[in-house]
């Protein structure tokens, strides 16, 4: 156990911060970073580092950090990396805190700068000095005014506090992001640049943040998780401390290009699994990170969506855009309200019965779009119990400042997300500054209005899944048999699947005609065949199954016709029928834990790639949630007049594979079936083929 | 046929425009016309019309358009619609060329607005007399700097000459645009509201402005077309002339919610048949207006794509953002490009071997991204055979500005799209005024940049279509067999496609379960009942569908089991199998002519919505490149060691079903093929059902 000099919020908050290397020269490194923290008002002790200069800034410099005559939190390192080394020891054998380490080309440049990061580590930990980076951009603590920082992000003039902190594993990208934070009036708490992450991590910083009292909303740019089992632990600890967590991960266009050896390795990969883990967790998972700040600020300044799954009012003077704003929704998963007849009736005070209809043009407001009208509706839009939010696409229209400014009464007034979204570009301006000055959020793009929804939608829906109870064991669900290591047979991963319930087609392995055809008979015709190996994963690339066998004479026909390889016998099965095929799978990722998966089977699986993956042990509803996301979902709720399908034992059998996967943990590598026919309601399903790994070792 | 006093060149460029209502007072329509007339420099005759004023604005004012002593070639007016009638008529009276009338509530406001639109309309088509609107914003004529509009984007200091022509049904959504231009240094020939169209409409100024020398790229926003014939015919003309046409059709989202009867008919609804038609046509259909205008900015300002299909470079100085523009690459259908061995040599000069890689972090260049290195890889990547494009994501970085004018001149010589993105807010405001002032474009977010890229790709694929040779009739494709009017049977509509040469399933017509037996004798067991009734259109939701019936005793008790509606016969039909189901489908789209569809078939096509129309008749080769955008298209290709199907024989059915949408033409209402069964290469394929409906009469 390591004793630390210093504890994170001092980190982040210090006391006195030494900056070495400063200099009077904002177009160096150190020069910025001790020009910032004066231009932004840092409060604390500024301890200027400089052998050649008596006076840095006005500030008395000191010839080296060990000649400080006073504690020092953080030293702040923008040295040239062939410095480093000696610059930290002198920083532990003074008692530094922490090291803020800018300098780059450590672990971020291959095997030597590797070395040297871990070496720069260990003087660190030797001493209980913690820190940041290296090839990190600092903190920015805005609730405290001290920017430790070199990022020409400081330029601006005015860095604002509120709600957002923000963590992130590259420091330009932050930089950029509380820009455009602070374009749109966000505030924030602490954004932390973690870099390396030699030492102190991205899970450290998310940990801290949730404890904070200045942070309401959290938002990561994680491209690897060092510990990645920290992670879901923290974001439920985030949810229950009522604070939104966001986050970017990169890496999600890799993720799919890995070639796989069985589906659901290649289906509920690594990015998958951390989507899995988000939605669990109640995280909201971006794709832009432009997108996740406007969200986090959307979080962090406007009520709340209601609950999951509303619809939205899309309102405005023109129809253009509220058409093409409309037009745009389905792409983005999200939909119109329907209007509630009180809602309808109010609007018919104002318009035409012919326009009372979302999106909503105030432009055929009877009285040429009164503030008393587009209030009264905004009002009864926010009392309907199928509007969510509100979507005011402002176009270039007169009074716009004044227009705009009637916004954030009525959204505080209605307890709803309004996302008010200035289309226009500087000619919209003023109607910016309006909003700014009260404190209340806008974006430039209806695009963008629309991700911040979804990721509002995720918000909520991940709120309301902290209410449910913990997944319960159904009957009969294990314990598992004893299992080999490495590939199981089709018959061995059946009886695993058949000991937790889930329904699997009868089999009898036979090892000549005979036997298959006695087996045959006393399964009933007709009867599939099926070549079982351990070395062959896809029997149907092999031409080992020979599926509809109508007597005995067909059997031996089939039985004659298999490839001449070599096998452990031939399984002889009944010929189950559904109306659908799904593919439900299993697996272990290090670090998150048990998955289980399941999508449209068949040959269809790998094309649609239309999956849900989600952490095991799975709740009924959890399941059913699952395939009520797929594209197939229709097909299964019962599509253009055909049967419903039995829905009830799709779910059973996910939730029974769920606690396969939890019970044998990492010992599971991963477990396919595929298909399984799913029949009409009350006929059941049953897997008609199974595979799985099992790790050798008990581990 | 009408004579006009003036052509349409004199309506965008008048030389003398008639202000209606002029006004000192610019918070009145009237008195922002005149003004921003004035401000933005109207070079010509500017005749302010009041009968309460000596002057406006310092020209002497007009008590009516009757007492001006000139030749008015345009007036503007913004008048209570109470005064609009008479207004025209003075304008008629006094013989002006042309009336632009933002005055609204007319058609756009039912029935009685309507009329009196119609009677405004009247009195201008008796005199000669044309219009633009009513309930339009005017236009702004930026090439010869008459700006004939109250639209508030033109408080902007500067409105920017240059190539983009724009015709919108949305004047607000027009302003909007031209503000969002402007932000981004375009430059605009002309923009035209065109408000309800009651004389010109939108083709009439999309034709305009195929032949206007000063419009380079042409914007549309359409929200109905007056007249859809002429619209195709305009775009084909546009791409002949080198101009790219992009489009954003309002609508989109309400086209899937029509109930339709047929699945052709709700799969191609005008939504699709509007973008096939864009397709064919080599226009550009955008879903976002204000991507749409940064797309136009691109084609204008920036070199083409050399031709679709090649990949992207993203090269910036943050890892984090160059990674996660990649991320976001596959969602807007991109891809990185593979580069070639030439350009990784010129990489390896300037950064390790394992930062050799796309997308690029120049933060890993050994010599601190200089600009010669950086200027090096940007050559080598435009001279990569598989990079089309290069996206720059440029974050918060010392020296924005300097760094961010090397662009243009880099994209100047490597003759390929450099899509420039600042992705800070205000900080990287230097940036953007640098390549302002080198006109250079420049985008604020990725996913506008990706959305654009996606643009340029459509107008690439676009321009290779047009070098295409017309279709040509295959052998044996028709004539068709007289059909008589209305649901055609199962047994019709199968022998229109076989006139065609489409294959069908072989099939007799039986009345009574003996001749059912011995057709089913005839074709061959196993064999398909289907009991046939103009009444029906899915017959498999009835129960008359029975499948896979191996012998005759299975024909007898099926026929029995027949449920009891009045049946025209029962169909005796071979049992057909195939690897993959396909829906083809043919109608007729009034205004845009016969259209094809292709998708994945059978219980799915409704789900999954995997359809591509085009409109007929095809060329073999867009056959097949429908197929290809599928989403079923690796099932045919051969996926996952699956046999490869037989393409040619889809293609071939395709091309023969477009033949008969082109000879039915309006006579066709709609033709499903579905499913097709698809085989094996060399297998063929087969429709194994077939609907059509014809309308009655020969017109």
């Amino acid at each position: 156990m390591i004793e630390h000099r210093i504890c994170l919020s001092r980190v982040v908050n210090p006391r006195s911060v030494a900056v070495i290397g400063a200099s009077d020269d904002v177009g160096k490194f150190g020069g910025r970073v001790i020009h910032y923290l004066i231009k932004h008002g840092y409060p604390g002790r500024l301890l200027p580092i400089n052998p050649n200069r008596a006076t840095i800034r006005g500030l008395p410099a000191y010839p080296g950090i060990g000649t400080v005559p006073e504690p020092v939190d953080v030293a702040i390192l923008a040295v040239p990396v062939a410095h480093l080394l000696r610059q930290v020891e002198d920083c532990a054998a003074a008692g530094v805190g922490a090291c803020i380490i800018i300098t780059g080309k450590l672990a971020d440049a291959g095997a030597e700068g590797a070395a040297l990061q871990d070496r720069v580590l260990e003087v660190a930990r030797a001493a209980g000095m913690r820190l940041v980076g290296p090839n990190c951009l600092g903190i920015f603590n805005m609730t405290d005014a001290a920017m430790l920082s070199s990022s020409l992000v400081l330029e601006a003039e005015r860095v604002k506090p509120g709600g957002i902190g923000m963590v992130s594993q590259s420091g330009a990208l932050m930089g950029t992001l509380v820009s455009v934070g602070l374009h749109h009036g966000a505030g924030f708490s602490r954004c932390i640049s973690v870099g390396n992450q030699a030492d102190l991590e991205l899970c450290d910083f998310l940990d801290f943040l949730i404890d904070d009292p200045a942070t309401r909303v959290i938002a990561l740019y994680i491209e690897g998780l060092k510990d990645p089992a920290r992670f879901a632990p923290l974001l439920r600890r985030a949810r229950a401390a009522g604070k939104p967590v966001l986050c970017v991960k990169a890496g999600r266009s890799a993720a799919g290009a890995q070639a796989a050896r069985s589906h659901t390795a290649s289906l509920a990969g690594s990015f998958a699994a951390f989507e899995a883990v988000c939605r669990e967790a109640g995280a909201v998972l971006c794709d832009d990170p432009a997108v996740m700040v406007q969200a986090a600020d959307a979080l962090d300044r406007l009520p709340r969506l209601p609950r999951a799954g509303m619809g939205l009012a899309v309102i405005a003077s023109s129809g253009g855009s509220t058409v093409t704003t409309a037009d745009m929704l389905p792409a983005h998963g999200l939909r119109l309200g329907e209007m509630a007849e009180a809602t309808r009736a109010e609007l018919r005070r104002w318009m035409p019965e012919s326009h009372v209809h979302l999106p909503l043009d105030t432009g055929s407001f009877d009285d040429g779009t009164s503030e008393d009208g587009l209030s009264a509706c905004m009002r009864s839009f926010m009392a309907d119990p199928d509007i969510g939010a509100v979507v005011v696409p402002m176009t270039t229209q007169p009074a716009m400042a004044a227009r705009a400014a009637l916004f954030p009464e009525l959204c505080r007034q209605g307890g709803r997300p309004v996302l008010f979204v200035m289309t226009a570009a500087e000619v919209g301006d003023a109607a910016r500054q309006a909003l700014r000055a009260a404190d209340f959020p806008f974006l430039d793009r209806v695009a963008d209005s629309l991700a911040v929804l979804r990721a509002l939608e995720a918000e909520s829906a991940g709120r309301d899944r902290a209410a449910l109870p913990p997944p319960e064991r159904p009957p009969g669900a294990g314990p598992a048999p004893a299992l080999p290591g490495g590939a199981l047979t089709e018959a061995e991963a059946k009886s695993l699947a058949a000991a937790y319930g889930v329904p699997v087609t009868r089999g009898v392995l036979a090892q000549d005609a005979d036997a298959a055809v006695a087996a045959a008979e006393a399964i009933g015709f007709p009867v599939v065949l099926k070549g079982v190996s351990r070395a062959v994963v896809h029997k149907s690339d092999l031409g080992l199954v020979k599926l509809n066998l109508a007597d005995a004479a067909a059997v031996r026909a089939a039985f004659a016709a298999l490839p001449d390889i070599p096998l452990d016998g031939v399984l002889v099965q009944e010929m189950a029928r559904g109306e659908a095929e799904l593919i439900l799978g299993a697996r272990h990722e290090p670090g998150f834990g048990p998955l289980v998966l399941v999508g449209t089977g068949g040959v269809l699986v790998e094309v649609l790639r239309d999956v849900q993956v989600a952490p095991a042990p799975l709740r009924p509803a959890d399941a059913e949630a699952m395939l009520r996301r797929l594209a197939l979902w229709p097909v299964l709720a019962g599509v253009r007049g055909r049967p419903a399908l039995d829905v009830a034992a799709a779910v059973d059998a996910l939730v029974r594979l769920s606690w396969i996967a939890a019970d044998l943990g990492p010992r599971l590598v991963e477990m396919d079936l595929n298909p399984i026919l799913l029949r009409a309601v009350g006929g059941g399903a049953v897997a008609v083929d199974a595979r799985a790994t099992i790790h050798g070792d008990d581990a």
